[in-house]
């Protein structure tokens, strides 16, 4: 029981900051999303590619949640785009509360999308609103196509999944992976769910994600 | 501080039954490991070449930890190696106590190595004593270099490290990833991991792995 009461009451906490950030974000009239996805899945990658790509279109600013080196937030950085690290010291994904005060930090006058990188986990984060617009799942094709059937809850929740590094089918080196077999199942759990097969690396793909964003733009 | 005391609580509760499950081996003379990995590193695969491969030689069983579905213990059902599956509904890790019920189902008289196949979690999962011998974390290159470095605790913690996937190197198709800083840095983390690059895939690597295991059974 005691275990049960605690549980609520931590996320009744967090989602007290979601609401925060929420209501500091629409104040602004700012866009953010919660990108999360396995370790090693891309989203860095993804990130640099779609600042870099998308300078002089949209302003971007990130909040880089690790749980150990500030790596991630050093290369999102070097596109000169500002970047907030949350070292998270162990903990498996981002509070609310973190993100409330990394978004003290952000120049939000100057920025028009916010993204928030999540600790890499597909499990833990799904769990925890940050007073984001929408969730963002990335899922590289390296982790095999049955991870919607396997990992539901963060297909059943994300606004967008962005299926990375296709340049790896392409290259014949992954001839096991059924793109529409995750198109299928990503949409039984969620049947708005938008989905972009992308290559951070090579750029293929990643028009289609751009226009995705532009449009949120002129929905706020 | 209700959170501290409460974490507190649950992992006293699950060292207990973590000692009861080393014990309850111990007094049978069995070995196990509690394989630890990211979602799609291939895991399974390994399982499913290791029990194949070593048909004749050692007498594997499979505990399964997934959040939904019994897709992987299916796949390891196939070699006929005998599995019981653990569907966590959600939570993030598999407890001693999930395990400790496995352990009764499986025929332990029959079997030589118990692998534990965690839930897909490179974070939450390092934190739990399941009773094991130790810990087997798997990195697929496809994950990138800087694993682990930014995710610590389990490569401090394993007594191995199964570089997977390394036929996507082969193929030429990943050319960013730096096999000698993974060994540098895991090594930093911990002086004594052993080192496996290996593709469950193609063989590649894989007798160096099945020594490893052939002599933890001298061992015992």
């Amino acid at each position: 029981m005691a275990k049960v009461n605690v549980g609520k009451k931590i996320l009744n906490a967090n989602d007290t900051y979601a609401l925060k950030n929420s209501e500091l974000l629409a104040h602004h009239g700012k866009r953010c999303f919660n990108m999360i996805s396995s370790p090693g899945s891309g989203k860095t990658t993804l990130l640099v590619r779609t600042i870099s790509d998308l300078a002089g279109a949209i302003k971007i600013g990130v909040i880089e949640g690790d749980i150990q080196t500030d790596i991630d937030a050093q290369r999102i950085r070097a596109t000169n785009a500002p970047a907030i690290q949350i070292i998270t010291e162990g903990a498996c994904h981002l509070s609310a509360a973190q993100v409330h005060q990394a978004l003290q930090k952000l120049p939000l006058d100057n920025l028009e999308i916010i993204f928030i990188e999540n600790v890499g986990n597909l499990v833990c984060p799904s769990a925890f609103e940050l007073g984001e617009d929408g969730k963002i799942v990335v899922l590289s094709v390296a982790e095999g196509d049955d991870k919607p059937a396997k990992y539901p809850a963060i297909f059943a929740k994300s606004k967008v999944l962005l299926v990375n590094k296709i340049d790896l089918l392409a290259a014949g080196a992954l001839i096991d992976f059924d793109l529409e077999r995750v198109k299928t199942d990503a949409r039984r759990l969620n049947k708005s769910i938008e989905i972009f097969p992308v290559s951070a690396k090579t750029g293929e793909g990643m028009i289609a994600w751009y226009d995705w964003l532009k449009g949120q733009l002129a929905r706020k």
